[in-house]
């Protein structure tokens, strides 16, 4: 829970830096609010009952369709744009397995009511600071824009086979080219040379720019393909002109990304750990055009992201990225002179008013056995204080993580033992 | 939200501040887990249903019964003293009102496996800088020792009538202390003697000292009244020892609370804040012989107390303290250039990196409206930076709280714009 809670952090921070407001919904919906809106899957793994009152209701199993309620219900008081962040459980009952469990949480950012290119962009400058943030090692945010294999599939007239055409090249990274190839003339019925284009698109190689030119020159002629190559452009540049010059291979165009079938419209991304890319996405989202259609005639395009934060978690675990500290304070005081108490909670008082978490052991057994205790939780410095210690008016500041002691006088204001606690916790 | 995330965000910190360190479990536990723990009251509010493998199960209803089950299962490997912390929602199916609903979040902390008065001390003081850091106003911490009032029912030969004479002295600010004596009396079957002496103890007067003194001579000759009043005191002692001496007086005796029947058997407190002491009490604890008896046959002594944030944050609007700002961040940049958009992307970042929250506003609207849209939500700041302010590399800081502005030259680091941001923050 201790890095749990320092991500959850974390990503507040920085939604907060951006103007992201939280919100909260609550964990049970009326049953017919979650229902239908995800996959049959999600309908099955829905964990449903009846509440006190009769009603059924079931368990949110994401945070975009409540958001969706919640907007549909509140969008006149909110007006626009609305940006909100959610962190908060979700529960499917599905088979658990790594990094994948009954409950989970979702940390969604989302900007609504807006189709301005600069939310797309915001949303990329988010992911970009939140896991430099969390220093998970250098990342790389695929980013596509939907328009573009729908303007190719428009200009080959294959716009009726959308769906089939985008689940066949889905495939692409799992069963390869030439399986994808025979796929889409024999079961989709496509010509050879519409196949060609289809994955010339899908494998583009090369810089960004190289790549955005041959995809452009594919689409020349369809206009919802050239604006999807323009606004890639656009939001590429403008996130380029923003993040570090050194960062600036973290954005990578990928056209064969598409994030689900239906529900985006326009710019989509994922993000991998260029250390465990085989882990899959910890950050992915897009752009749609109608948020809560379901639940109002009002039409709210928006834009936004979720940190995959349990998957995110599982793999700093696995690159052994995760601080092991099971204590929540820095300094630890053992207890060994009992007519002292009012002394130590004195002093313990003092350096949290400094900001120094302290714990001071309620027992006072040997010091042997406190320091055992000090060690196996993670405290980084004990401070020593026996009779002998407050008789001097001095204390030892023990360093836990190289087991070395230093003395520091007691003044009253405890100024000089503070800045000596600083000065061993940056070393 | 935002105040919510503030108050729980400040638990944290302090709750922290002591070496307590978080935990989380699970929504749903097996409802075996969960019923006949609480009362009658709490099985019949229990959301329970089946889960996809035929389990029973519910969703918890607190956040001790949990901690208890997960303490039985995980203590050997945790060790005491174990101290943790729970921030978390918990569910009742019951009818709602003011500062009472279905889903609400609770903010406990425990020491769990030691007997140590410092651990009780150590609750005070955590309520004491939890509710000081929240700026509710001053506030008073009621405490009692269950050891007196037991004490002196063993001295008076009426320890067979425990429950019953706790109920009616829980009357005593309801009903009042004829109704009390008549129910003593006539229910109960005290004699006038014994209500006498019972109603002495409930309804003492005057300082602590006094207090203590008077209940001392009420329990004397009882090893357990005698050992509560002397662990009150010490614990009176300490924790006036700890904080400053302005406040003194948060803390009282009162030899009526006792926080329920059975559960606590020493140190019992409640807390009300001075300005509303209507809404009831806002943190409440004390100490238990035995956390886990339903799990495991280890004896897991514990003190702990949790804050009603739900209450709190009721009580902090009626009083007016929430600040009502629906923005997370301090400064608003209105869009008015759109060739300017990523000067305008790179200065954002620029104050992120700075620790200044930003909102971009995504549409080049009218400046009016924008204007409209900042002080609709709350911000506190304005930075204007149109074509003529680009070209004379200047922005005009507008403090939207008194309508002025100041211009101030924009350098490549921003160093002085972040200068003049944090002046007029603070000011």
């Amino acid at each position: 829970m201790i890095p749990r809670e320092w991500v959850i952090e974390t990503a507040r921070r920085v939604y907060r830096s951006y103007g992201f407001s939280p919100i909260d919904t609550p964990a049970l919906e009326h049953l017919e609010i979650l229902t239908g809106k995800g996959s049959d899957e999600t309908d099955k793994q829905l964990y449903r009952f009846e509440d006190h009152g009769g009603r059924p209701v079931g368990m949110r199993f994401d945070l975009t369709v409540p958001l969706a309620r919640f907007v549909a219900q509140h969008i006149q008081e909110l007006g626009t744009p609305f940006k909100r962040y959610q962190i908060a459980n979700v529960w499917r009952g599905e088979n658990t397995q790594r990094g994948r469990y009954r409950e989970f949480m979702q940390c969604d950012f989302d900007t609504i009511g807006t189709t301005s290119l600069l939310a797309d962009i915001e949303m990329v400058l988010v992911i970009n600071d939140l896991l430099s943030a969390l220093a998970v090692g250098e990342f790389t945010i695929h980013i596509n824009h939907r328009g573009i294999l729908n303007g190719l599939l428009d200009k080959l007239g294959l716009a009726n086979q959308t769906t089939a055409i985008l689940r066949t090249l889905d495939k692409l990274a799992k069963i390869g080219k030439e399986k994808v190839r025979h796929e889409l003339t024999e079961t989709v019925g496509a010509t050879e040379a519409q196949t060609e284009q289809l994955l010339g698109l899908s494998s583009l190689e090369g810089s960004n720019e190289q790549m955005l030119a041959n995809a452009e020159q594919l689409v020349a002629g369809s206009e919802v393909g050239e604006r999807g190559v323009s606004q890639l452009r656009e939001l590429i540049d403008s996130v380029l002109a923003t993040i570090p010059t050194a960062a600036n291979n973290r954005l990578r165009f990928e056209a064969s990304i598409c994030r689900g079938l239906d529900y985006y419209t326009g710019i989509v991304l994922e993000t991998t750990l260029n250390d465990l890319p085989e882990i899959g996405s910890v950050a992915s989202g897009g752009r749609y055009d109608n948020l809560a259609n379901l639940y109002t005639s009002q039409k709210l395009p928006g834009v936004g992201a979720s940190l995959g934060l349990d998957r995110l978690l599982a793999a700093l675990e696995e690159l052994g990225r995760l601080e092991q500290t099971q204590t929540t304070a820095e300094v630890f005081i053992p207890f060994f002179d009992s007519t002292r108490r009012n002394d130590y909670l004195q002093l313990a008082a003092q350096l949290r008013a400094a900001d120094i978490g302290v714990e001071f052991f309620p027992d006072a057994k040997k010091l042997g056995k406190q320091l055992q205790y000090a060690n196996r939780r993670g405290f980084r410095i004990a401070l020593i204080l026996g009779c002998d210690e407050f008789a001097a008016r001095e204390c030892q500041v023990k360093d836990l993580a190289i087991g070395e002691s230093q003395t520091v006088a007691l003044a009253d204001d405890a100024q000089l033992l503070i800045a000596k606690i600083r000065e061993v916790l940056q070393s």
